[in-house]
């Protein structure tokens, strides 16, 4: 079995919503040990985290930008970094916020950056956007609700959680889109495990 | 009077669309003369724009990023960065794609980092989202195709045509908020200009 | 008098040094009243910096981001983000880390974006990178820790502090572009202050 | 076999004697069969790059991001975009400019955003910076040229050619630091193609 964290900080649920969605669809899959830990778990158990194959890091995007508590677990990770020891695990993320953009990218941007500071291997959304299929075309009003990867992201998954208190946010095609993403992350994973020599 | 130039790429007419609006905002402003020019005009009459106290830059996302066409006419400016001759004047920036993010964030903070280069001012869109309003929560859908701001964007407009054949798109709430990001470029651009000692 | 406050964190003491640099510049220049505080002091004192017409904002870049101490000042601010009632001050940024790059630009994006959330207006280092001065030409080993803007930065100054302890970096032409741009911000903020109908 | 083929764009050289490193690195990894192409001449065999199992892009960053004459090339492969037939192909990315930063971090984003929206697989540079090497502390100077990962970049390489002719720059360091890539990218590449199922 290998083992695949998701390592997320929500401050009012919604991003809870998402990182429970990306953890079902990683522990879906045939030889994956998935878990779930808060910003706080993670930080209190990060030597259990060496043996980790893959971390998928999520958090809101406050402010255009990685949620404090996120960022000061990532600088809790800084002794891994000195000793490079989560070189080549795989890597991803994904954010929620209250618009559309929001300046989410810069958080994906952001967690990544951390992701190959420490020599991870990044694994991005591999979805085509909803806005994009043929049958989509012309609808001014854009993708809906129900659609996946609504907004069109690929670094890694962005939900959009209209203020609408959860657990109706965020709605049903950006779960669908995280669990798509959680089961993406953990093939690509159990692929790079079966290739070691 | 002061001068601002709108210089845009435009691929298939949408982000002409938007660039004219954000001409018009600001050709509206007493005391701005306003002009608006392709990047291969603007790259024709380059020491043209060195009197020019304001120059907004506005382009398509392709493939998330800056086009190709706005990239060769930024590089033609570097005569211009030797000489810092753009120092000082005021920058904005625009840009259109065809999902919610399509990752046009990445479209923005590259203008902006060359109007940066240049030593130039940069004024954002200065607009509240219409995802926060408190008359749109609880909305599941997001912002309509006539909200101001709709996805949600702080460095300059983001326009979202889905693939409608112009002049349908972008949607009136985009064209409506380039038209108010020309007139904010063009006010504050005034202010700077009186604040002259 | 105009008011500019410098809001910086400081892990190690070398951003402080920065920091203060740029404070001195801003202080040095008349009309000014300059001021620096900590993010801790900047949070207990929020609402006292709501006639501020300039801020500017500093801290490390740990883990290739702004560090969380700056974040959660930054997260403390979203209840000016609700009133924009900083919408038009002048904003500028800087950062120190111990490698040249050291993706110390994320950093530098970071904290512009939160001030592009806010309406702020923002001005950059606005000045000439030393690796570009003629006579630095053909010099393998780059600018020296004396040079200005040794690393070639343009949305705020870069310093490189080599774990050398505090007070011996960052070194001097880091202290001085710090300065100068202390200065820079000063005078676009009177400028602007000045040109108000 | 598996194909790796290195995609640059070079205007002086510099980033071509970066871009070769790259290649040498990589071919010489057992089981990899590398190219190199210019952007002109993969922009002509796009269908011939279907079965490579990675591809690493290089480009000079120009006015802080990169070039156009690259970003031309990515933008002809929106074909291969809209089938997603580059999913899981392995990426990397490379830049070259003429100061220590020089907002080359915005070039490397760039490359690796259009990676993700084709949905590969991005490697990053996976080298711990000289600047954090503990002998290398409290050099005023820095890491000199040299020295591997001299810059402290973590997507991918950076060099630095201080405006010298080439082949005098990329310095040593800069060019052994672009070797290792290749071959990290390939080897990664291989264990990849091993677990394929």
């Amino acid at each position: 079995m290998s083992r695949l964290v998701v390592i997320y900080h929500s401050g009012y649920g919604h991003t809870k919503l998402q990182a429970e969605a990306v953890y079902r669809g990683a522990a879906g899959v045939d030889g994956i040990e998935a878990e779930i830990l808060t910003t706080d778990e993670a930080t209190a158990r990060m030597d259990d985290l060496d043996d980790a194959k893959a971390i998928i890091f999520g958090c809101p995007t406050y402010m255009g930008n990685i949620s404090a508590e996120m960022k000061r677990f990532l600088e809790a990770t800084v002794k891994k970094w000195f000793s490079q020891s989560w070189k080549n695990k795989i890597a991803g993320a994904f954010t929620n916020s209250s618009s559309f953009s929001g300046d989410k990218l810069n958080t994906l941007i952001g967690l990544l950056i951390t992701a190959m500071q420490h020599g991870m291997i990044f694994v991005g959304n591999g979805m085509f956007p909803s806005a994009n299929n043929p049958d989509a075309l012309n609808n001014i009003n854009g993708p809906g609700p129900d659609e996946h990867n609504r907004v069109g992201s690929f670094i890694g998954p962005m939900a959009v959680s209209f203020q609408v208190a959860p657990p109706a946010a965020p709605p049903k095609g950006d779960i669908e889109t995280a669990e798509a993403y959680g089961r993406r992350v953990a093939e690509v994973t159990l692929q790079f495990v079966r290739g070691r020599s």
